[in-house]
């Protein structure tokens, strides 16, 4: 029904610009970076689309570790995605849980909605976290994806100091002060320098009975080094910089167990602690179980022809996470922002004009617009490929003026800024609260 | 046990200016305004100071209804409790839930933590939503006392936006855009402005099946007129800025049920609204039960003599919406966050002093700083007492200019300025999150 109105809202308006099939819009599952960019362009083009997500919002994930670590609030980083999008009246934007597509009948399924039916379909879904088969492990170790579980690990932080001013067990006070992040990549490194900077502050000021001495913080990364997708010296760094922060890094060990009491590594050692951060990978969104019979690719990934088609289907396209999809080096992209974001303004571009039949579209191309990762306040690396790097407090303030100007919406943008720089000049966190009540398992604080 | 080490901390290091009794600490229950207040001036005079709260924040309440509202985060109007009292080292704040006072032994009893030793204790645990013996109707009326409810009813006000959207009954769609807000007191005044002023252009922008002419706030007050408590005139203005707003103002008419689909009315009408707020009413927190065989006033307030003393009761002192204290003129003082702020700093002032035996503190004076309710976008209404009175855009600027000052923290007041300026230019809200999944009961959009 919501396709129905979408289609006649877009055939009243944009005329004969369409280029969506006969009646049906394009539909895209999504609201990520990938999504939203190609629902931008075809709304700017007038085409008929409607764009599907589980969540109100577009979530800027690349900083949901600042929420995580009470830097940012979540309405910084999450706008309404029906408030982007609209200045394009030919776009309609549906709040539903896709549950199954229907290829024969060209019809996306929701849950408790009307089926929905497309001309062509974007599956932008993106990735949920990996537990490589340890599930039971998410209970223990969240892994900051949404907002939900940002939140959440903000509450166990915060909790775990407080439980921490409260306990009088020398014991059980230093698990409460360790925090183990699992995972190595840019989202354990991120994770780890903030808590640092969260914590050691708020020890040393706000707290009477604990110190900034007995806080702990692991980042244990399975491979030989940390940072394994950038260049090694730009890894070098930012070990460093962690160290300077006081973070133990852990390379070259697995994890073996995760309980609500700490972590088991591979060799034997145990590290007690109340809080863990699991981010230690991402796959693909289960958008396959959509449709039945589909091939996967490593990680859950769909594997899609260079023009993001599915393969072997006409009118199904794939993004973002989602998709496995080649570069010009034969090695599949990465699962990074600026990779779904280049892919949708690609389809949008491919969708707004017509083509004739049994014309291929180009392919799509990927151009690196450089890669960061933030180690703490003055101290980020830059890859740019090709051997161009960039560290230290330069590579902090490119990260963090490219980040604002990636933001949606002039407001949000100056808000951020505005936080950033109070928070690098004060060093304080303004967004210390505990909202979720589920208590570390160590020494609960109150009820 | 955090009361030994609040009270050697403070023996340590505020020497022998303690007037709180020989070595147990004031234990102040309640970070509220009045008990923040309270611990400041404590803490200020180097007392020994422990403050329990089962929040690990200071909620800046009159400012809730803009989180239910969107206009406003969560963080923006809450700040921690440990980061406001960090500069006094005889202060110490715990985490916990208190369910009861040992009067004989001068011992507050917590949830699963040992018992707090006092000298001096105060009461200030504020009130909560009283729905006068029908407690069935908060599951569909929540009342925006705290962040969580506040949180939840942003996420009903705008789920029941999208709900509408999605549905294609047009009696399902008109109860989906129907608000109604029971209780004519500041609160509802509040939210039935705030609502319009959210929903009236997003509806306008954002969505494509449905518009602002389908959309009906009804605020409901069984009193004669809205404000009671203010001048008629007032009441009046703040009536007619309510019905510039598109608000219906029902008077004289009380709230018979409240259910999943609406309300019913006496007079046997009925609204079907998919969103009901309740501001009709608070009452004192149960802390009449701490006590066995204390005897509570009306609304469950425990009457305190002129110094603010529990009657019977040497050691131990309530404040704030707790306490019922009488005024100069005989009445009981109303539950205001000036009057609760009052009270903390004159007990924080009469606690810090040691009295001669026998000796009583100067009773307490309340002095009226004006009362104010805000209609919206440049209206509001103040009222100085003694016939002084101010309307329309000087009275919001006054507003907006006195809550800028009374939140804690130079950074807090420059990033709500900065979003009050940015709202009032664009009249967009910038906290649009769903975080809460509890659909409203009439016509779920997704899952």
């Amino acid at each position: 029904m919501a396709a129905q109105r979408g289609a006649a809202r877009g055939a009243t308006t944009a005329g004969a610009g369409s280029a969506a099939g006969a009646s049906a819009p394009v539909v895209i599952v999504g609201g990520g970076f990938g999504g939203l960019a190609c629902a931008r362009r075809l709304g700017a083009a007038g085409v008929p689309t409607v764009l599907i997500d589980r969540q109100n919002y577009h979530l800027f994930v690349p900083l949901l570790y600042q929420v995580a670590t009470a830097a940012l609030s979540p309405a910084d980083i999450a706008q309404p995605i029906r408030r982007i999008l609209s200045r394009y009246p030919t776009v309609s934007v549906v709040l539903g849980e896709v549950v199954g597509v229907d290829a024969a009948t060209k019809r996306v399924l929701l849950a408790g909605q009307a089926p929905l039916a497309y001309g062509k379909l974007i599956l932008a879904a993106g990735s949920v976290c990996n537990y490589f088969g340890h599930d039971s492990w998410a209970e223990h170790a969240p892994c900051p994806r949404d907002l939900p579980d940002a939140t959440l690990l903000r509450s166990r932080i915060l909790l775990a100091l407080e439980a921490a001013e409260a306990s009088k067990d020398p014991r059980e006070r230093a698990a409460l002060l360790s925090f183990v992040v699992v995972g190595g990549g840019p989202t354990g490194v991120e994770m780890a320098g903030a808590i640092a900077e969260l914590i050691r502050p708020a020890l040393r000021r706000d707290f009477r009975a604990i110190d900034p001495g007995l806080a702990r913080i692991v980042l244990v990364e399975a491979g030989s080094r940390l940072l394994a997708a950038f260049p090694e010296d730009l890894a070098e760094a930012a070990a460093c910089g962690l160290e300077e922060l006081g973070v133990e890094i852990r390379t070259g060990i697995s994890v073996r167990e995760i309980s609500a009491s700490g972590v088991d590594l591979a060799d034997g050692a145990r590290i007690d602690a109340a809080t863990v951060v699991w981010g230690a990978g991402t796959r693909a969104a289960p958008a396959a179980a959509w449709l039945p019979g589909i091939e996967t690719a490593a990680g859950g990934r769909l594997p899609v022809e260079p023009d993001l088609r599915l393969r072997g289907h006409d009118d199904l396209y794939v993004l973002g996470d989602l998709a496995m999809c080649l570069g010009e080096d034969g090695k599949p992209l990465p699962a990074l922002a600026q990779v779904a974001k280049q892919q949708g303004e690609y389809l949008g571009r491919v969708l707004s004009k017509p083509l004739a039949t049994g014309q291929a579209a180009a392919p799509f191309v990927f151009r690196n617009r450089g890669n960061a990762a933030i180690i703490g306040r003055n101290a980020a690396i830059f890859d740019f490929g090709k051997g161009r790097t960039l560290t230290g407090r330069k590579a902090w303030l490119l990260w963090a003026l490219v980040h604002i100007y990636l933001l949606n919406g002039l407001e949000r943008r100056f808000l951020v800024a505005a936080q950033w720089l109070v928070r690098y000049v004060t060093r304080q966190r303004g967004a210390r609260l505990i909202t979720a009540r589920r208590l570390p398992a160590a020494g609960p604080p109150g009820d």
